[in-house]
């Protein structure tokens, strides 16, 4: 449509490795490339799923039923690719979560949990009868369903829930009930208007599946209260939901019955073991641990093209006003966010290799490194997600006015992207586990110097062992040393000042919460700890794997990655390490030398995450660099501009004008 | 309607000092109190000018046509107060940019430009005679004017402008030409659909009255292309438009004609003095430094009040869940901004005041403090905005998946609230202006001991004199000599390094780009100096002019914003000041202990603030605490709630659900 912007066309012909090298690693393989390749081309290039409208234009409700057009459609597909054998996990991640499926819903598909949650909690909890039953009927899509859990008035407590399913032995039933207004489920994505069942959690955590509209006629079944939560910063189409019930009757053989059981009499057997849900849950954060890094490429990518085509502001009076992204200050904001997003890539294969490792012993029945596994992935959840989101709102700001439009898409990136920190599992509370489990750590070290800990915080002893860090010389092995010895010591004080508490008399729990601030301290610098870890290990080992001209630049992200990190924390650095004058400035000249090297190659870096213009849907991002002709495009779609005069200036405006004449 | 939360209630009988005296305070008297008051209740219990329908349900098209007609009954109102002769600069200031003026037209009034650029364009530089043409012709609303001067290629550089005016002798008159499709003008409020005049500005910087549509039929006029520029982040019913030009003729005398001219043959007269079109913009900011503690104030009671409603997560086992604020991690989030509120106020004021006194001496002739006063108004005006967006986010992560609602208003004040990082001055632009004269001022000093540098920068010769900072004892008073040593010291390394670039022969420009980043700290410091030494002069001298009970709490305030500044900053600290272990955990706990003190009086102070549950617009912030309540009603309100089945279940999801049974 146009040609390619000559100032994004010279950054390209100057970079001195091959983009495509880096998307076959980001994409796991030539293989794992080409079928997503294959795959983006049959749905994006399917004219239905296309928006000729984009969705800011749309009402609340407009963009509901757009969406459940879409959803349909892209159900169909996969189940037309289910058909020919063609279906697999990828393809369902990628269209329910991933990037692809961001493109083609960007706000949400109602119908996500009933593939990511609903199907799955059956299989994972419902006897093999209950599976019989319901998958065909689930997988088919004959019937819909959601998952409902949290309430108006409980999100992260799940023992504090209200929902009540009490048992009636005479009829062999249980009898639904919502006692309270904060005892509505609120949030499932499709339950608003979407779903006909849900799995129903109530209280002892125990599931039901729930019959919760008719399949004919798609009303509401007596008893229960439904409908939809309202609009959000972001998930504008997710069609989330709120449910009610009064005396609801659910036949016994609705509770799911795999790890825990009713029996006809009313007697209780608990789960044999609760680590098995605590397994789900972990699954959920790895995934979104391994997701921070597309938040991060998608906005980067959007804002170093803007950057490379926005010209504004002299810096020598001399010279023609120059890319904005040759003010060092741009490259500050940008930069970090690139080598960050690689990074966290690199740090995410870990943690689901890592994962799925775990879950392989758990199914052998071997739990030793489940409370380990957990606390990692809590805190990795909590600092991935964070930067994240916060690293799209530092793109979305460098692009300055035009980063504010609804066409350069950070408004929807930033709207999705936060919304990580606050579900499954709120970041703060997700620190708070990691913590509660490395002051524990510690203080099993710290009693005693032989007791061997589980490798992810065995750098806990080192400050035992050795007090004090010598020799800082500012390379990447002795950043993330020092990461160590700063986490350590942060876990070390709140240690500490929770023992004090303690002293004083208060009760485990109490002495925790008084000592807050400290606890996420510590455990936001355990996952800080983690990631400078395997990024230097992760990436020195890719480094050498690949070409030699992408194995420097990998070489130069590590490098920026572990300055950056380490300047932000300095405060924690200088409290902890002994660093001189010297080695403050060394550091901060090293950061901009960093800069410096990435300025030729980070257009290609971008290009190398390989972003489709339909997933990337920014007038600043597209591959051609047509800035200012996509922005004008998108203003020209708006329905204000189809008619020279709107209706409102007869109507108002004149009559104004007018009134006083 | 509802009775208040009696836990909320609980907070207020638990007081220890009265919140209507930090109101009069707030509200700068008991007479601006009252008026303000008697304004809130003019205008918000007009039931016309209220929305029946959340602007998120809406439409971008239907947000637009309801503004107008709002805007539209607003502006009489304002017509019949000033035919009357109530209206004062008060009154227009709530109206089109304050509290009051959101709480009508939450996402921008399009008629807003017209009052506080086109009218005050046309004063400003406009001759008696073209006052008199158009004054009374924009005062009473015949003609709706804008203001159009960024353009789709440049914002912050205006030098860039590309629109051009060429003088044609022969028929005296301006030719406009918009030469490239980036010298269309983009983003004046109200110019999409709404404003029929614009005062357009052209290379070298001179204003024009242009007409731009019809008076009559509203059509654009010839040569015109005029249209809307799409949906944003927020400002989302603000109208922002395009403007381009192909040979729009314009007579001479529309060319702004009192600080410069151009002669009937085409003779240009530059303005005498440019640093007058300095003041305007200088204006500009120092209401954005002001009003950033409004954002501050509404975001802090929604989340202060639902965090006292709200009751999650048990701290002792053996009680029930406790309130959420009751979680040390949640003070931690919550606790600062409330102090940064207070704070911003009364440096928001300070400003002002000092804003007034400069243009008065600006009036007599009296340039010497113009730079001074513009070099503090830029980086206060960078620090106090990005410190409320971000005040803005923490409040609203702190409420969880309810904060995420556009029902509890958070996704709104945050989008209204980053705006003001972009524009009127883009935040990094700002800080550079003010670095460049930090950087001169060192220079002069390190050059010159003798030399008398302006009071709001003398403090940097403290570290020329005496370099190392010697005595820290945690006391407010060091915290901020402290903080003037660090800022200092922050401005002497970019003065240095930049001096070093100059050396090796780079010119001034481009010296000053290399240190681009070294330049933006030193002068984020320097802000953050002057924010901490008016925290400590005005508010202790506050404290002593009121009652002991309000003194106490304003004290602790004090304490709690200049520790939290400082542990935030505490790198920078422990790098240019000697702190050993035990001042940084003094710190700490001096922090902790703040917010155990200021917790029994944080709803009292929130209620201080004295918003309007109007003006808050928040489920989860309103007066009486009824959270779940008014989250549940305003799902209500939602258009897909109103019916039971929704269109797109028989047309979409019925066939889906049934194509292969």
């Amino acid at each position: 449509m146009y040609t390619i912007n000559p100032d994004l066309q010279q950054e390209r012909d100057g970079a001195t490795f091959n983009p495509y090298e880096l998307t076959i690693w980001w994409d796991g393989g030539t293989e794992k490339h080409e079928k997503r390749k294959a795959l983006e081309k049959l749905f994006l290039e399917d004219s239905e799923l296309k928006d000729d409208l984009p969705l800011s234009y749309m009402s609340h409700k407009q963009i509901y039923e757009n969406s459940v057009r879409k959803a349909v459609l892209i159900a169909k597909k996969l189940r037309d690719l289910h058909d020919v054998g063609e279906l697999s996990v990828d393809t369902y991640t990628a269209l329910l979560g991933g990037t692809l499926g961001c493109a083609l819903l960007k706000e949400g598909n109602p119908l996500s949990v009933h593939f990511v949650m609903f199907v799955p909690t059956i299989l994972g909890q419902g006897t093999m009868e209950q599976q019989i039953t319901w998958l065909s009927k689930a997988w088919e899509l004959n019937i819909i369903g959601t998952y409902a859990q949290t309430e108006l008035g409980h999100g992260t407590f799940l023992r504090g829930l209200e929902t009540r399913a009490d048992y009636d032995e005479k009829t062999q039933e249980f009898v639904l009930n919502s006692p309270t207004l904060t005892a509505y489920k609120w949030w499932p994505g499709g339950l608003g208007n979407t779903a006909n069942y849900a799995v129903v959690v109530a209280q002892l955590l125990a599931p039901f599946i729930v019959q919760i509209r008719d399949e004919e006629t798609h009303m509401p079944v007596p008893g229960v209260d439904i409908g939809e939560i309202g609009p959000k910063l972001g998930m504008k189409s997710g069609n989330n939901g709120y449910l009610g019930f009064k005396n609801v009757r659910v036949p016994l053989n609705h509770m799911l019955m795999k790890n825990q059981q009713v029996l006809f009499d009313g007697t209780y057997i608990p789960p044999k073991n609760s680590a098995l849900t605590y397994g789900t849950m972990m699954f959920v954060r790895v995934v979104l641990i391994r997701d921070a890094s597309l938040a991060l490429a998608k906005a980067s990518t959007i804002a170093v093209r803007y950057s490379a085509v926005r010209r504004q502001s002299p810096i020598d009076p001399n010279k023609p006003e120059p890319q904005i992204m040759d003010h060092i200050t741009q490259q500050l904001k940008l930069f970090p966010q690139v080598a960050k997003a690689i990074v966290f890539k690199a740090n995410g294969d870990i943690i689901y290799d890592m994962y799925a490792h775990v879950s392989q012993e758990i199914e052998k029945g071997a739990l030793e490194r489940l409370p380990e596994m957990h606390a990692l992935s809590c805190c990795l959840k909590a600092v991935c997600s964070a930067d994240a989101a916060s690293g799209v709102e530092v793109c979305r700001l460098a692009c300055g006015g035009h980063g504010y439009m609804d066409c350069s898409n950070f408004p929807t990136l930033y709207g999705m992207s936060t919304a990580v920190c606050t579900y499954e599992g709120e970041n703060t509370v997700m620190l708070l586990q990691t913590a509660r489990y490395l002051v524990k750590a510690y203080g099993q070290a710290a009693l005693n110097p032989q007791v061997q800990l589980v490798p992810t915080v065995a750098y806990i002893k080192k400050i035992i062992e050795e007090p004090e860090f010598v020799g800082f010389d500012g390379s990447s092995e002795a950043i993330v040393e020092a990461f160590e010895y700063v986490a350590a010591n942060k876990i070390r004080i709140a240690y500490e000042r929770v023992e004090q508490q303690r002293r004083k008399g208060a009760v485990p729990e109490v002495a925790t919460n008084r000592c807050g601030i400290e606890m996420v301290q510590a455990a936001e610098l355990h996952g800080r700890a983690f990631l400078a870890h395997t990024a230097l290990t992760e990436i020195q080992a890719l480094s050498q794997k690949v070409s030699p001209a992408l194995g420097e630049i990998f070489q130069l992200l590590l490098e920026l990655y572990l300055v950056d990190a380490c300047l932000h924390g300095i405060g924690d650095f200088l409290r902890f390490i002994k660093l001189t004058q010297q080695d403050v400035n060394g550091l901060e000249l090293h950061f901009q030398e960093c800069l410096k090297r990435l300025r030729p190659n980070v257009v290609a870096l971008v290009d190398g995450f390989d972003l489709h213009d339909r997933i990337l849907d920014s007038a600043l991002g597209a591959y051609d660099g047509n800035v200012y002709e996509k922005i004008f495009d998108a203003a020209k779609k708006s329905p204000l501009n189809k008619e020279a005069v709107n209706a409102s200036f007869q109507k108002y405006l004149k009559p104004l004008m007018k009134s006083n004449l």
